[in-house]
C-alpha cells in the first residue's frame, strides 16, 4: 500500500511491464511520500472477447 | 469511465459474453446518460478452485 | 457470485440505482442461468477530482 | 456478499487453496454475522512477470 | 503483496476493523509463507442503497 | 480502457492528484500506444482505519 492495479490488453514484451511498473512506482512515489519498496503494481491482461468497449465486444470491433 | 467488471465462472461462448456486454453497457447508458462509446465491460473468468462460497471451493460443492 | 462492480460519478437519485441493479442484475441471470438471488451489484461513486480521463481530471475538464 | 479478494502469487496445491478460503470466510462471518452462505471468496493468482514491488518485477527481483 | 478486498456493508466498531483484519492477514500468512509485514487488508465499507443483492438494493430488502 | 486504479489513503492537496493522473496517463500511454483520450484513472482514498498492514490497522500503528 499504496498500490495500482493496471486493467489492459495482453502485452506481449516482459520489457514493457518492466518500464511500466517502474513508472507508476515512480509517480506513486512522488504523490505519496513512502518508501519506494511499500508500492505494489499489478498489470491484469484480459483477452479480447472479455472486453467490451461502447457495448461491443474488442474481438468484434477488430472484425468490423 | 463508467466502468463495470464482471467477476463470474467461465463463459464457454463467446456469443453470451456479446449479449452480456451489450445489455450491461445499455443499463450503465440509462443509467449515466452518456455518449456509448465511453463504457467498459470486463469479464473475469474465475476457474472453480479458485472461488469460495459458504466458505467451500466450488470444486468441492460440484463432488459433494 | 457473479457479481458486477460499477464504477462512475455520483449518483443522485435512488431511483436511479434501483434500476441500475435491476437491470445488471437481468443481464446477469441470463449470461451464468443461476438463481437470481446469488447475483451481487455494487456501485461506486466516485468525486470527479479522483477520477482521470485522458490525463486530466474530471474536476479539470469541466472548468475548461 | 460480503466478500473478499485475494490477489497474490500462483498457489500450486488445491488443499492451500481451501484452507484459505475456509479461514477468510470464518473471519468474515465473525465480523459481519450473516448466515455463511452468503460470503463469497476469490483468489487471484498472479503471474511473477505481472506483479511490480518497489518497482521491480518480482520476476526480476528473483533474479538479483 | 499478497493483498485483500474485503467488500462489505458499514462496520460501526472499530475493534470489528482490527480483528478482521488480523484474521484475515493470519489466513494470508498461513496459505503464503511470507513475511508477515507485506500483507493488506483493504476494509471497503458500502452504504445499502449501493449494494443490490437478486436485483435488489439492499435498501429495499429492509423495508420489505 | 486501459485503466488504473489506485488504492492508497486520503491526499489533501488536488494538484498532487492532478500530477498523479498526468503521470500515471504517461505511463500507461508509452506501455499501450493508444490514443491519449481512452486512458481512465481512479484514486480510491482509504481512511486508516479501514486499511491493514502486517496484520495491524494502519490507525494502531500510528498510535504506537
Amino acid at each position: 500500500m499504496p498500490s495500482a492495479k493496471i486493467e489492459g490488453p495482453k502485452i506481449a514484451d516482459v520489457e514493457i511491464k518492466r518500464v511500466l511498473v517502474r513508472e507508476i512506482t515512480d509517480a506513486l512515489e512522488k504523490a505519496y511520500k513512502l518508501p519506494r519498496k511499500v508500492y505494489v503494481v499489478l498489470i491484469k491482461e484480459n483477452p479480447p472477447e472479455n472486453v467490451g468497449a461502447g457495448g461491443e465486444l474488442i474481438i468484434d470491433k477488430r472484425k468490423s
